[in-house]
Parts: structure tokens; C-alpha cells; sequence
């Protein structure tokens, strides 16, 4: 195995704006602001297209459940272009607060806004606490917490970081009418970084396969086989390629891991197209499980030695 | 193979609302409305509890792809909760067009507005045409198109549908960046009625089983073995029950299928749950496969009246 | 499950001869003679006619690793003709003893015969103990033991049964070059009694699918998702039907269970033909393994219950 | 893939004695008599530990079907002991010929002799038309081939190749019962030397697993993910390894093609024990299927350039 390819860490990202979102909250918390700055995008594809042009060195966007942008822009925004590939993940909880202008009150709020998905998952809350209160949508929940501290709003149901950052006052907490939501983000940049495996790492793929019985068990094999668990996989219709199908995929493991790169030449093999998206320090918190020795590199390693030394004429 | 059990067929609908929606549209595409009316539901989580409740007798939602409702809350919806079955599908083309008051043109355009995810899918059009006109979020397309009707905004990027229905113009149409998204709806109801088997027919599942290599690969074995095609496959996260995955599927074939029965006989001995969401004749305008003689009924038949005599001691 | 068909049990048996064979040592083994009295066979088939003609209610024939007789007439025999089940399996040690005329010892032993298989198998005793002996091939290892009897011979490589049964002493034990091997041997009778399940019990099938890859894998895929373990499985060409494969395959379980049953249903819907050759209390001394809950009858039961409710148009 | 491993073709052989068997006559069938000359062994045992000890460059024995030596003695002295590979295939129809003293006829056959096994395969021919000769037991059909030339029988049931070697007339010929067997029969040498690949090969091998379920799907998973077809497949009990099964595999494909490498690697790797025992031109008439494009040496080669450029970063 070379040299894990390296090169600087991003400094400059855009995220999934505008000032205040969830996703924004993902981004900081990795750590302190970097001195290249963030800057927020309009949307998942512009973020994508700021990191695919080079204005900044990283995009990060949700890529699972999230309240704003919906995760298909996402994934089909990594499954087609030009190649962007997976550094890093972030979970983030995802609850609600009530943001008002300081000194001001639940009594005070007669205009309440969000984004449309962001009322609709606190509807109890809000039929409860703020029954009179005038609902309105906005462009997402940063945006409303934007319009209460210029006074266009008297409420925000918004994430606490974007109360934080228009000096808005958390006037209730936990609105969230299902509380334990969990987003996952990530960071996608240019092709030529490759996190090296720490030993609890995930790989995402695209896989395009043709549409017959069977093709999705023999994709699912190569996994198996191999000893690699999936934790994502959804079929989504391919929209260009009449009958093809494409598998988006997270596995567990590293693609410098022997069963990894195994695994992908199988499937390059097997499938119409497959794209790699990556591979990265899993961060959700779970410990990878550990590698039976039959899959492990060294396994791999005895077991070419061993096939070379019988195509030399040994006995093995 | 017992008659299969039928029942009134549903009059009264609750849609994701308002007034408007591709979903609406959708619904509206089936047939003339029928005589116990629709109304409109204010999320896809309030339409499931109308059904359930009784309120209505069916709901009509969106489950993939959908501009303004996300797939999930449709598809955790049927996971978790009382029991519903899907009775009917339909798709739509979901494009957009700039709906204004009679009389008006585009120069006419300075506030428009529209949920928005459907702003973010018209940006380039919207960029393009309307460079100066003030952009607002509207809690859905048909909010929006209501704005128009009532002079709160010029412009709606709206449904055709939206358009109609407030009695708008349609200034400019097939507004959407990247045209030809279709988005797939469902009826869903409370359990009982069970639709005839038209030979073209999908079953929707939701099968939970312990997170362990190869659980999902047993799964699929269990449908490629009796030549049955997924045309969706999604893993989901189950919230509650740590260390358990769900997979959220829909198949090819009818629950009074004997391969499809067969299957579910073994995904119900291989799962921690199943959960049938009914079987329905197919809409997505794709022929479904022939059935091979391995898979058809009649090897079911024939194979069972031969267990039965060799269990006589017959030699079979 | 109906009640067993049960029948009266066989009296009368043809076995692997001539007297004295280990066939015959391994009927005896299995209790006192029966009332009908046992004849020998001049060969396996010849064994396997008289079961089908019903000249006997039973064959009694060596399957598996016999000195005497090959395996293959006993599963070609099986697979081909007019059915036949195996009802009862025995495993005898095949071990040789040099018999001789009572008084006699190694030092008279002149002239030694066996069969040219089991002369073979104790080539190294006798280099070691008879250097000088004329080594004979005899038709059977009893056969020479009679030789010996009537003193055409002075000693046979034979089984002690066949010592004993031609009066002959044991001049030396264990003859075998590698001692240890086990020969399986099986009843066999015309269909029509089936041996009660006792939860531990094996069935026997020849299954012959066309030839192609993944044909085996599919097969073996049908016990394998339904917890079943082959005890046994041989590849064997099909003379007759070119492009034909089959596979004789011993399994774990009974055709009365659940689990059995299935996967034969499943088995004859994938195979060009499957034949049964019967379900037997195991007799290898290994218990047998427990069988998941996922696998047993009520699993079965529980799930098909289940599919009856949904096609009935309930929740499940 | 380096030059293949080349060796002085073998000159010594040692085949199945005694002279004038079915086995020496599969090796005449192959080419003139090399200079090294050919030895009859008494045994498979014995040939296989001439070719191991050097006495002989390669031993010549019966590895499917055979009438005079069973097929275990060669598939277990190569699951076991010094390692040997085999070099090349040989099939030869297996029928009897009724071989008498020159000017003899079938009224002057008083004394009929062969081998146990081939008296069984021509009973009802030696009961029509020879009924009241006495039949005699003979070592091997050569064996009685060679007693008829000296006059102690006056009938042979052999091989037509060794009524010929000991100069006896055929007065009969096609006497088996049966008439069509085919023998398969196996050069093996010490290893060392390689036949190159021709594009119609075979690849033997002995896989040891541990007995569980799903372990020999999980085998056979490795050939059929990869395209590969077995010929032959037979599990064997391991006798000195409690609760270990071996399996004996002839699979198509040479050992340098890509496809078969990469199974090995993975067997190696889910095995206990692999036991590699040639690649050699398969000799049964039969064209190779023509290797899908996905299998391909060139797909192999494709997808791991691909995962080489991946691992340094690029897009793939």
C-alpha cells in the first residue's frame, strides 16, 4: 500500500445556506472557524458547483434527514458531474427553539415563522403553546430567525445556533413534536485527499447496475462476501440510462482496506458504472465492528502470496 | 386461493393539502372527484391520522420524489403506527409554471413566491426571467398560487394544476432547471380492502432485522429465489430499537401470488417484523416481467400436491 | 400433518452377499433376524430388483466407502428406475481380520485370498507378517473366508462376522493399513412407509438441474436460507441427459418438517427433476443440531397463519 | 503474470497394474510409449507414492468411474500426503471383451475369470450366453487376461487393450451390461510444472471447511460470483478432523486466469485448508463456455488499475 495521498486541509467551505441553518451548526461544530471562512451557498447543487469550480476547497451539505434541504439533491448531486469525493461526517442532533427578539415572551408572539418542514414537525408544539400566533413560511429557519431580529417576525422556530447568531432569546426549547432527530452531514471536495483509515471508517459509492432479478443480490454479495456491513442503501431510479438502476451505498471500512479494494474490483467488474465517493472517519458514535481474521489484510496478503507462489509451479 | 376480500371502494380523501398540490393534481388525475369529496390535510402525517382516525377513507400522499412533502414522513408513516395499506399509485410529471393574475404579464412579476424547494429547482429560470423580482417563501406551490389569486404576491411558481384552481394565468410554463421529474403518489387505507391481482402489480413492505452482515442479503435471497423484482430498496434507521435496520421495499407481484405469498412466509420467519402496506396494480406505464414457469402458481401447485403425496408415503 | 403412513415392517431381506459380507454383518448388527429371513444378492442391483419386485420387502446395501461393492450402483440405483426410499441407515468400522481353520495359525497360511479391494487395504500387514504367502483375489471377502472353510484356502482377509460365520478363527486383528473407516450402509424399500420423525432424522434426494453456473448455488441456496445442513452431496454426470447434472444429496431434518418440506417445494420447482429416496433416523452418533426458532414448525405455522390473515384483507 | 512454470515433460510413468488394465490403456491412448518406459503399480497408493518418492516422474491413475480401483484411493491420495498436481486428463470408454486363447471359441470357455467388479457389469451377458462356465475371481481384469494365456482360465472378461498384450482373440465384444461408462483418469506429478494455459482447462482442488451451515454455499459463492463452473464437486468426511468437511472441486479454468486466481485468493481466505492440485487442458470433448466479459483476465485488470488510481486519490 503507498503513501495515503495527502494535501492541504481545507480552509475555505460553503455550506448549505444561509447563515444559521443546521447545517451551518454541523460545520462549527468540528471545530473552531477555519481562516479561509465559510461562506453560505443558495442551495445543495450550488454548494456542490462552489466546490466542483474551486471557489472554495470543500461543500458541506446534509446527506440523511434533513429539515431543509432534502437529501436527494445530495445524493444524486455525488452520483452525477464531475467526481467530488467524501472527507469527512458529522451528526447533529436536530431540535428546535423558539427564538424572540430579547426581553420579549411567548406572549409576544403574534407572527411566527420557518421553513414549511420545520412548522410542519413542530405543529403540536406550536398548537399547544402559540395557538392565536399567525404561521408563515420562510425561506428556511435561519432566514426566519433573520426576519424576527429585524422585526419582521415576533417568532422563529429555528435551530438554537441561529438564534445565537441573529442575538436572538431562546424563549422555549425542544419543540420538536418527535424529539431525537439525527441529520448527517458531510464534507465533499475535489478528488486527490484521502483521509487515511483510522480503523472505523466508512466508503460511499454509486452503483449502476442493469435492471434484472438478481443484479442488487449479486452487488450485495461482494459485500457479504467479503465481510463488510452496508449501513445505507436506497435504489433510486436513474432518470437518463432507460433500465439501469443505481444502488447509493455506505459500507463500512477504508478503500486502502484490502476487503474494501476487494471488493470494489469486484463490483467494478459486475456493475455498469460504479463511482466512488470516498472514504472517511466514521463519526456516528458506533464502534466498528471487528474484522474477522479472514478478512483482514493479512488474510489477503498470505492468500496472494500463496496463489503466486502456485503459478510459479509450487505446491503452495 | 380464497375470493379475494373486497369492500366500498373509498369516496371521501384527505391529499396533502392545500388546495393546489401536485398532490391534489394527482389525485385528480385518477377520475372525476368522487361524490364524498376531498380535503385538503396539512402534512402527510395529519392525512395518515385522518385515515386511520376514519375520518376520511383514504389518504392520498406523496412517497417519492415530491417537491413539497420529503419522502419520509410518507414512508415512516406506514412503518410505525396503526395499520394501512396502499390501494392505488399514480405519477406525475412534476414541472412548474408562473401562474399571475388574468391579464398580467411577466414585466408585471416584482413579488413572486413558491415553497421553497420548488424556488430552488426554478432558480435558473427564475434568475434568468426574473432577475429583479423580490423572491418569498409560501408554505406550498398552491399557497403561493392563492397569494397570487388574492394580490399578496404577483407570480406563483406553481402547478398548472395550482394555477387552475385560483384562477391564474399561466405566464410562462415548464419553469424546472432540470425538466422530467416524475413524482410517485399513493392511496393508502385502513386495512380490509384488498385489490384485485391484475397480473401487473407491486407489494410494499417494511421488514426489520438486527444489524448483522448479511441479514440484508438473506432478505433479497429470499425474493431473487422466487424470481421477484424490488423496484425500490431503501435502509432506514430505526430510531427505537438500537442495533435494528429497517429496509423499506416495494416488489414486483400481489400478495395472492403464490411466489409472493411464499416470500413473505420466509421474510416472516427471517425478520424481527414484517409489515405488509398492501398490493396494487402497478402505474408506473412499465409492462411487468413474464413470469417464469418456475415462479408461476401452477409450479406452486403442482410442487405442493407433490410434497403432500411423498408425506403419504407415495413415492411422489 | 397427517398421521404418518405407516405399513408393516419388513421381514424378509436381500443383502450384499454372499454370507458373511460386512452388508451382512451391519444387517445383523441392527438386531436378531427377522422371521422372514435374509438371502443374499449377488450384487447391488441384483439387490435393489428383488426390493422392486417385491421377491423381498427390503434391500439392505452398502452407500457409502464399502470395501466390496462401490458406491456408485447403490445411487446410481437409487436415482434411476422405479422408486425406491430408504427407510434405515447403519455405519459399521470396517476392519479385517485374517481368518483361518480352527488350530491353524500364520505360519500355515500358504495361500491368502481376499477381494482385490480389501487385499489392497492390508497390502502393508501382509508384506509385514506374510512375506511368502500366494496372495488370491477372491469375489468377496466372504467368499474367501468359505474358501478357507473348505480349504481351497488357508487364510482370508475377511470381516470377523465372516470368520465367524464359516467357523474360521482369528489369527490376527486389524489388519487394515489405515485403520478407522466407517462404511454407511442403508435399508431400502418400496414407497409406501414413511419412518416416523424423531428430531433426528436425515432425507435423501436426488435433485438433477440443467447445466449451467449458479444452478448448484441455487440449489444449495434452498437448504441453506432454510437452516438446513447436507450431510452429503456428490456431483454425478447424467449419462442419458446430455447437458444435465445431478446431485445426490443427503440433508439434515425430515420430510414431515416444516423447513424439509419447503425446500423440497422449492427444490422441485428449480430442478428439471427432484427424486425422493426417503427421510431415516440417523444413525452416525452425532446429535443433531438444534434448530432455530426462525426454522421450526411453528415458525412455518406463525408465518403462513400470518399470510392467510393478509389475504383476507387484514393487518396481519 | 509470469512466464509459466516449465519442466521436463515426464518420461517415467507408473499406472495401475498390472499390465493390460483400463488405466494403461488410457495412457497408450495419449501417445507412443515414452523412453522413460511405464511401470505397473499394484495400487493407487502405491503409483501415487512411486511419483512422490521420484521413482517415477508422473503416476497414471483412475479419478471418476473407474471399474478396477475406486475413484477414493485417488481423490484422497491427493486430499492428503506430499502434495501432487495433475498434468493432464485422459477419458476412455469403459467396455468388456470376452478374450479366449487364439482359435478359441466361446463352447471352449469352461473357466471364465475378471476382476469382481467387471463380472458385476457383465453378469446378464456371462448368464445368457455363457451359463455354465464357472466364473472366477481375478485380481484385475488384466489379471485374468494374463490367466487365460497361461491356461489357467479359458476366459477373460478385460479391456480389448489387454486381450491384445497378452495375445489372446476377442471372441466377444460389448459384453457389458450397460454399455456407454466412461472413465476419467489423471496424470500426477510432484509439483513444478505448470500446463499452460490453453483456454479449455480445468482446475482441481480439495477445500477443507468447518462444518456449518452455509459454509459450501458460502464455497461455491466464490466460483459463481466469478463465472465459474464446477464439473465436479463431492464432499468427503475428513476422518482425522472432528467436525471438518472437505470438499473435492474440479471447477473450469486455469489457475493464471484471472477469475481463478481470484477465487483461490478468496477460498484461501474462507477455508481452513486449500489444497491446490493442478490446472491442466481438460480433456472430456466438451468446448469451454466462453468467458463473459465481465470475467475476463482484461475486467480484472481494468478494475484494479482503477482501484490503484483511487487509492492515490484520483477520481477513478
Amino acid at each position: 500500500m503507498p503513501a495515503q495521498p495527502t494535501g492541504p486541509t481545507p480552509t475555505r467551505f460553503a455550506f448549505l445556506g444561509p447563515e444559521g441553518t443546521f447545517t451551518e451548526a454541523a460545520l462549527r461544530s468540528l471545530g473552531p472557524p477555519s481562516e479561509g471562512g465559510s461562506v453560505p451557498a443558495a442551495s445543495v447543487p450550488a454548494a456542490l458547483a462552489m466546490a466542483r469550480s474551486g471557489e472554495v476547497d470543500a461543500a458541506f451539505v446534509p446527506l440523511e434527514n434533513s429539515v431543509e434541504g432534502s437529501v436527494s439533491p445530495t445524493i444524486d448531486g455525488l452520483a452525477g458531474g464531475e467526481p467530488l469525493v467524501i472527507t469527512r461526517e458529522a451528526f447533529l442532533e436536530v431540535d428546535f427553539v423558539l427564538g424572540v427578539r430579547p426581553g420579549a415572551g411567548l406572549a409576544d408572539v403574534a407572527r411566527l415563522g420557518s421553513h414549511p418542514h420545520a412548522l410542519a414537525q413542530t405543529r403540536g408544539w406550536v398548537a399547544q403553546h402559540l395557538p392565536d400566533a399567525e404561521v408563515l413560511p420562510a425561506a428556511s429557519t435561519a432566514d426566519a430567525a433573520r426576519l424576527v431580529a429585524e422585526g419582521a417576525l415576533d417568532g422563529a422556530v429555528c435551530p438554537e445556533f441561529a438564534a445565537q447568531r441573529y442575538g436572538l432569546e431562546v424563549a422555549a426549547a425542544r419543540l420538536a413534536d418527535t424529539p431525537g432527530a439525527v441529520t448527517r452531514f458531510v464534507q465533499v471536495e475535489r478528488p486527490g485527499r484521502l483521509p487515511a483509515p483510522t480503523g472505523a471508517d466508512k466508503t460511499t459509492l454509486t452503483c449502476f447496475v442493469a435492471d434484472r432479478t438478481g443484479a442488487l443480490l449479486d452487488l450485495l454479495t461482494e459485500f457479504a462476501s467479503r465481510g463488510i456491513s452496508l449501513t445505507r442503501l436506497e435504489s433510486r431510479p436513474t432518470r437518463e440510462r432507460l433500465g439501469v438502476y443505481s444502488f447509493s451505498v455506505d459500507c463500512e471500512g477504508h478503500v486502502a482496506d484490502r476487503r474494501v479494494g476487494d471488493a470494489l474490483v469486484a463490483l467494478h467488474r459486475l456493475c455498469d458504472e460504479v463511482r466512488f465517493h470516498g472514504s472517511y472517519p466514521r463519526a456516528d458514535g458506533r464502534a466498528a465492528a471487528a474484522v474477522p481474521e479472514r478478512f483482514a489484510d493479512t488474510a489477503f496478503g498470505t492468500a496472494e502470496g500463496w496463489l503466486a507462489r502456485l503459478r510459479q509451479g509450487a505446491a503452495g
